[in-house]
């Protein structure tokens, strides 16, 4: 059995190369859309969520092609949020992967379309592979506005003003929850169907690993610098956003993020060895440093 | 047999009230989010493209449930992008159906995730009605950077240049005709399966449709009234845009126009009078004053 960090390489390596192969060729017309929307997707982030797709499918059966367009389609849409997010009209931030945003290397109507073609693509990739309807309306659902959409919507609304911690929450478990529950439930459906029992199981999983997802991007946000994280520090606090960090210190936050990591670890102790990189996921969110 | 104008009234109503249901309700939280998104998909429109889903089912066989989602599909897209089209990076409009336009009755960064949190409704309720990946598939191409987004990209780069008439159409054929396509083949598959030759038909139709339908745009955005529109009358030109008038004039538009749909109307002749409603359509659509 490889070892996580060498896992974490391979799958990186897999996403990108099933990404690069998704999204349409630099040089094909019109190419300097094509050309951005691969600016956005290529060469860069964590890829969190296609990991959990990868690791829910070997929790459940051998992955397979299906796994891979599940991984791609809940990065995609992560992506795509990522442009829009960086827009002028929401966070206005330059930086994003260490790299110029969308708009800033591109122009801004560039990078619109290219957050609304990388949505359309996700659901291209997902159903080209054979997706089931189920798929397809949870992938929707998470991306929609009673998921990610809902809690950016949340997100700018609350910007300014003090959220207690169960807006707060309702605001996370929309705005990264949604999609991190989709990349965990797609990568396990993509080996076929799931019972009740294992269903919920690793619905619990993903939500306590989102929240301690967030948990710590709050208190990464606060501590480590521009460079580490590859993008622009302390913009929570300069933009007065609800953060963990306004209803707790530091050491509060972590030791709450640590609590919902042992959360997630029990829910999936039912799956044996096969959650093995499940549990190091969990693990690796409250350990990684950007 | 009804009147194509009492048709068209009870397709109107059946779309409004699909689209009404299909929506979030507009107190559930984020609420104004689900506000917007009403107040951008409700209610107005001249719902060329959810007609032309149910012309083409009727042409194949009974319409279903399948058939209303996908007219809604096709409507949400279509909504999605006016509501981005609109924003001030793209087109800077603030009237469209004869009110103001999203971004000016709420703000810039509500309508950027009415038209996210739309294009993801769109799949949502195409996929929860049980629709074949292959619909999703076409749906998803149709909306994408290989339709519709990309024959954006090429008009916002082809603004105050003169196209020639392959590269304008080359962009229509995206901009407006890779929807229009979606639509009618949408609407003919709800009903099963079709031959190669029946769908070969109706592609022909509808490319032809959605051109007509585009040259028509030129000549009405030049020819009539703002209130008569209920969106800005000549933009276009004052946008320094590439239309058919500036390659020909409005004579010789109209003459194109109806030289297109005498092409639609041939190419549905095998369908007989089942392919009534799209033979009406094609006709409204240059005889339409809005």
């Amino acid at each position: 059995m490889t070892d996580f960090a060498t896992w974490t390489r391979a799958a990186q390596t897999r996403i990108e190369t099933a990404l690069a192969r998704a999204l349409p060729a630099a040089d094909l017309e019109p190419a300097r859309l094509h050309a951005a929307m691969r600016y956005a997707a290529l060469g860069g982030g964590k890829r969190v969520r296609p990991m959990l797709a990868y690791a829910a499918a070997e929790a459940v059966g051998p992955g397979n092609d299906l796994t891979v367009a599940a991984a791609c389609a809940v990065e995609l849409i992560h992506v795509y949020s990522l442009v829009h997010d960086d827009l002028p009209c929401m966070d206005d931030d330059d930086l994003r992967r260490g790299k110029p945003t969308c708009h800033v290397e591109y122009d801004e109507a560039t990078a619109l379309l290219v957050g609304d073609a990388l949505q359309s693509s996700a659901f291209e990739v997902l159903a080209e592979a054979g997706a089931s309807a189920e798929m397809v309306v949870l992938l929707a659902r998470a991306a929609g506005s009673r998921g990610m959409c809902g809690g950016q919507a949340v997100d700018i609304a609350s910007t300014g003003r003090t959220l207690d911690l169960t807006e707060l929450e309702f605001m996370h478990i929309h705005k990264t929850g949604a999609l991190i529950r989709a990349a965990v439930l797609l990568g396990a459906l993509s080996c076929g169907a799931l019972s009740g029992d294992r269903r919920a199981a690793l619905e619990h999983y993903a939500k306590c690993v989102g929240l301690a997802f967030q948990v710590m991007d709050d208190v990464l946000d606060a501590e480590a610098d521009t460079a580490t994280l590859g993008k622009t520090a302390g913009k929570d606090k300069a933009q007065g956003k609800a953060t963990y960090l306004t209803l707790m210190g530091v050491a509060e936050a972590r030791d709450y993020a640590r609590g919902l990591v042992d959360d997630a670890l029990a829910a999936i102790l039912p799956f044996g060895d096969a959650a093995r990189r499940l549990a190091e996921i969990a693990r690796f969110i409250v350990e990684r440093q950007y």
